[in-house]
């Protein structure tokens, strides 16, 4: 086993390695003129000082958080939190510095060539990707490692199952509060920028007046792009660290536990490698289809991981393994599970598509409604986006049923744990959004060319796509692994109750009935589901407080400095960036914290009303509510704001309308699509995807919860 | 008992009396001038024409039903089926009926005072309520005293519950029908009608110019006031049925078993009676305050009805009940149930004034930010809409915990009970809204004086919050009645599998797990879940595709016919009106299928991939999944729609901004709250409204196949 291990490092490694290497060959790309680098300067600066600043805040949560765990679970659960959090924080610091500096990079390089610009933008992606996933998996089986092999404790016990939740925990609370700080930043810049030089001052976008045009731009770094990356690095972290709990309770005594709680691990490995070569693959053919290219270096990566997949799962599992519950599995099986992993991740990378591709009836039944005005734009954009959810929903139902029937709740895992593996692949899709709508907006300060702003505008359109894509995998993951979550908080809890010699709070406390007929289920189901809910409506308002903030800050500017509006004088884009920044960071503490300290009070609440039992079974029931709406809430928002982006893209190409009239850049329709967009923009960037870590973070701290409470340190 | 159930029935025929009694008097009001009455004779020949046709459609539909009802259970589900069927779609007619002809009536008397424009429009709404209630109790307890006292069927036998069961579903069919039928057609109005004149020919709303605007009134009717009056006699009818099987089920074999089956009824007939006496109680006080006086009514029916509700419990209860299960239930539990249904309503009306009345936080939110343009005006309204679910949410929680823990599941079920017993009042609430909204459009088409406009306007914002009201009230008593609809499901199913001789289908299908540890049970929330989601987006495309078809016709008349821009010819008001009658009706059939045919399909899927077992418990974690989701769907969407509708209003009356600019009708703020207005019109009167019977049509089915599955007709 023990060599396995260190290969499934090893591989972590290759990532984070790979990484630096295609870091160090972008550094010597073409920087283009001195105006270029001076704007992608600013951005960088802004960026790096709102980061620092939001993870000093988010290090002040973390510290009491750090000590809190240390007190209440023990040193390797707060040493494991550490380790994820920073790792996390890490991920999302070195997609920001990948993107500033390859978004001017990539406008220099559009400026040459379509192909050339595709190249350095999903290049830069492929960074962040490789650092994410890299990173994630040297995390978990480091530290597993350490724990078990360097300190000897037991790879079942306590100590490195707290140690290894903990350790999610870190990721997850970082990301959310990366996720949403970043969120709102981005998001407060674009509607603020919008509504005030847009709307206002009736200037374009990107203009180099508009003070906002920097924050803007610093915000696809530090949302799109950090955030996003925190993000994929929570769930990541966390879903390989719950099969692994799943494997330790599942096989707990068997010869081969072992290797079952390595298998997550040895799947990401492997999958990074076949990342890695998939990345290859993306290279703009004579049809210049970017997404066409970009599809291939996926199915490169998916095609490959079936077999790499096949091979892992064969050479580790020799013969049938046998659960605690008595399932019978055999290892053909585990393969089938991993391949239906890979297939939902199919499945859901053609069906966003679809919901947000520019060329298909949702996004132009969106530009088709924007000709008759605002209004019917937002209807048609909520019904797409209402209907989104349907597809993948019954992806993931299917996900189960069969990866169940194949393996149990065992096989649900390891498809969602393959499933994650080439979550290198996703990111490098996603990362490469944000880096070129930076790099169109470099274009336009700078005053580049117009054909170089329409090389990155067609990047930009299938950008929006694939962002939605990854936002759509991840919450999907989240979806498929919600069983395992829960299936980890129900062993956990069966094992503590059948042990009330060791853990005496567990003690005496009868059955938890997760029963549907229990009304303290559905207390739970419903209390789990109104989160998502109220965690949108906060978010959004959020980003209508900041994006206010930026209005008054340009209107401030416009109106004490008249020299702006005819380009004598400058801006003071800093001043603009630095309001948004402290704006951001007030707005993100209270949304972020309600997931962490939800399933406490509804615990504590049942607990006081009625017993211990019904106080579990509710908390249970709220880890399962949080998903079912929390699922359907975020796909609807990523992929109805996918829509409306790309609805308002496509009319500025010229759209032909059913009555065969045009429709393009300044007309009647093209300002309803630009509501629709700035609608969608917190829709899809702010409050869809902080669902993802959130439902992750209600379920972590109910896991959490129990190894407090088994600890005897409360209770 | 026997006398009890006739005095019931009595209850019941009082209201419909009164309805009659009031009608009478209604009809002798003033109908104003020659061209009111022209123009409100258009309105009645519209709504008549289309509900004949909808009725017809449904009627197509509910045959076919009729006849495997008949075949698939028995002749009494066939009978009850068509006495909910009939009774619900006359419910609708009347509703239709009476506003028709209140809206010109309430005209003339709006131009002598507010407060006889008041007393005119609440009356007509007490009318469609008494009906309502009246109706819906006179049908259950009437088919009730039928089967048991005429025919001597046993009151717990399977003929009768499935009878009962029967009616409800036939009550749930046509209103889902009607509700969604009516939305699609007043909202294809509003909306196209409000595209194509107010923003396209630039003519103010209910201008006689454009063709659209009988249409608009014609659905305010048929929508608003039919389609309401359909589901909430559904609500009423089903809820009623659901408390009598649970009774049935939880006391079968007692002595007291009678008495526990109409005590649902007994509650019921004597908030008829409260409500009748409260309906007196509204009346205009010198503050002129219209939501004070509509308090007045409905505070004097709340607390009549509270010694009501303890002098039928402690009359019919007259000793400590137990249940099958063991529970020992005192009757003052079950009075404080009854309390905690009321108490919910109570909570439910004043968090919907809060959310959605013209003096607080959220509706002013959103008008400040239409200051900002049509982007943060809908992402405000949407960020209300999701906040404004957590509070209904919390406070069905408390009702489920407090009743539960006062008398069990029965406790729930009387609470919910209770909460609908005062539907009359809530009805008349309700309905008097779209009266008000007909009235102000008559009085604009006539060309009455503008102060007739102010104070229906007037009359109409408060209506605007109390129709928010009844849909919070109808979605609420849905998820406090969930409980209710499943554990009857529970409750059925166990009693068919432990008579597996009487019931060979259920024969050894072994241990039916709702544990949430069941992946079958994931799935089937997971799928119920997505229900209410891709309901919504198919119905607010419905409303899309029904104003295109508006804007198309409208642009017709306009192209074809230059005279009627210049006042020298009338517009075709009919063929705008038969237009979208045929455009509604086509759109209603498929989004009210979903429903009914859902559960069937998931139990055939989950057969054929695993067993009987989890087929049944898929299906049943369905009817929680869906109203999961339909709950938070339900409540954001009416009381979205409601806070933007009031914050358009709110700018038409001159609204102060924090910089103290005023902004007025036909500033940039309001043509920005238009638009939010616009998205929340589908959202309130078409997706959000249907999502209550949608969830009981669910529910019913699922009892539906049971009895069919216990019949022996099918497997």
């Amino acid at each position: 086993m023990t060599n396995y291990l260190w290969l499934v490092i090893a591989a972590g490694a290759l990532g984070v390695l790979y990484g630096l290497v295609q870091t160090a060959s972008l550094m010597k790309a073409d920087t283009g003129n001195d105006k270029m680098r001076e704007i992608a300067a600013a951005i960088q600066e802004g960026a790096s000082a709102y980061l620092k600043r939001q993870y000093t805040t988010i290090g002040m949560v973390g510290v009491v958080i750090l000590i809190a765990a240390w007190l209440l679970i023990g040193q390797y659960a707060a040493i494991g939190f550490l380790i994820g959090a920073v790792l996390s924080g890490l991920a999302g610091f070195a997609g920001m510095l990948i993107s500033v500096r390859a978004n001017v990079r990539t406008a220099q390089a559009a400026s040459q060539s379509l192909s050339k610009g595709l190249d350095l933008a999903f290049r830069s992606g492929a960074i962040t990707g490789m650092f994410v996933a890299g990173g994630a998996l040297l995390g978990v089986a480091g530290y597993y490692a350490v724990l078990t092999e360097v300190l000897g404790l037991e790879s079942t016990g306590r100590e490195v199952i707290d140690g290894l939740v903990a350790l999610g925990f870190g990721a997850s609370l970082i990301s959310i509060f990366a996720r949403l700080g970043g969120g709102i930043f981005t998001k407060g810049a674009d509607v603020g920028g919008d509504m005030v030089g847009k709307v206002e001052a009736g200037i374009p976008e990107d203009d180099p007046r508009n003070a906002a045009t920097i924050a803007d731009n610093v915000g696809d770094n530090v949302g799109d792009c950090a955030g996003m990356a925190a993000d994929l690095f929570e769930t990541y972290a966390v879903t390989t660290v719950a099969t692994m709990v799943l494997a330790a309770i599942f096989f707990r005594g068997q010869p081969y536990v072992d290797v079952m709680m390595l298998l997550p691990l040895a799947i990401c490995g492997i999958c990074i490698v076949t990342s890695i070569i998939g990345s290859f693959f993306v290279r703009l053919g004579k049809s210049n289809n970017i997404m066409g290219a970009l599809y291939q270096g996926l199915i490169v990566t998916g095609v490959l991981s079936v077999g790499a997949v096949w091979y892992v799962i064969t050479t580790l599992v020799t013969g049938p393994v046998v659960t605690t519950g008595g399932l019978q599995i055999e290892p053909m099986n585990l393969f089938w599970s991993g391949l239906v992993g890979l297939a939902v991740t199919a499945a859901i990378v053609v069906i966003t598509e679809y919901y947000t591709g520019s060329n298909f009836r949702p996004v132009r039944s969106v530009a088709n409604a924007s000709v008759s005005g605002h209004g019917t734009n937002v209807i048609q954009g909520l019904a797409v986006s209402l209907e989104a959810t349907a597809l993948p929903a019954i992806v993931i139902i299917v996900g189960i049923v069969v990866s169940f029937q194949l393996a149990g709740l065992f096989g649900i895992a390891i498809a969602t744990t393959t499933m994650l593996g080439v979550a290198g692949m996703i990111v490098a899709l996603d990362a490469f959004g944000p880096v070129t709508d930076n790099a169109g907006g470099i274009a336009e300060m700078a005053g580049l060319p117009s054909e170089v702003r329409h090389s990155t505008d067609a990047l930009d359109a299938v950008g929006n796509t694939t962002k939605a894509v990854t936002k759509g995998y991840a919450i999907g993951s989240a979806g498929l692994g919600a069983l395992v979550l829960f299936a980890a908080y129900t062993s956990d809890l069966q094992y503590f109750a059948s042990n009330p010699a060791d853990y005496p709070f567990f003690a005496n406390m009868g059955v938890v009935a997760f029963d549907l007929t229990n009304p303290y289920v559905v207390v739970g189901l419903l209390f789990g589901g109104l989160l998502p809910f109220l965690f949108g409506g906060m978010s959004m308002m959020a980003v209508g407080r900041a994006a206010e903030s930026v209005v008054a800050e340009v209107r401030r500017q416009f109106r004490e400095n008249p020299g702006i509006m005819t380009f004598q004088t400058k801006p003071e884009y800093g001043k603009a960036v630095d309001i948004l920044t402290r704006a951001a960071i007030r707005e993100m503490i209270v949304p972020s914290l309600l997931p962490v300290l939800s399933p406490i009070v509804l615990f504590v609440a049942v607990l006081f009303i009625s017993d211990k039992a019904n106080a579990f079974a509710a908390l249970g029931a709220m880890l399962m509510g949080v998903i079912v709406t929390g699922l359907f809430v975020a796909i609807s928002m990523t992929s109805g704001g996918g829509a409306w982006d790309n609805a308002k893209k496509v009319i500025e190409e010229g759209f032909t309308d059913k009555n065969g009239v045009v429709h393009g850049k300044g007309s009647e329709a093209h300002k309803a699509a630009v509501t629709g967009d700035t609608v969608g923009d917190p829709y899809k960037d702010t409050s869809g995807p902080a669902v993802n870590p959130m439902i992750k973070i209600t379920n972590i701290v109910a896991l959490l919860l129990l190894a407090v409470l088994a600890s005897g340190s409360i209770g």
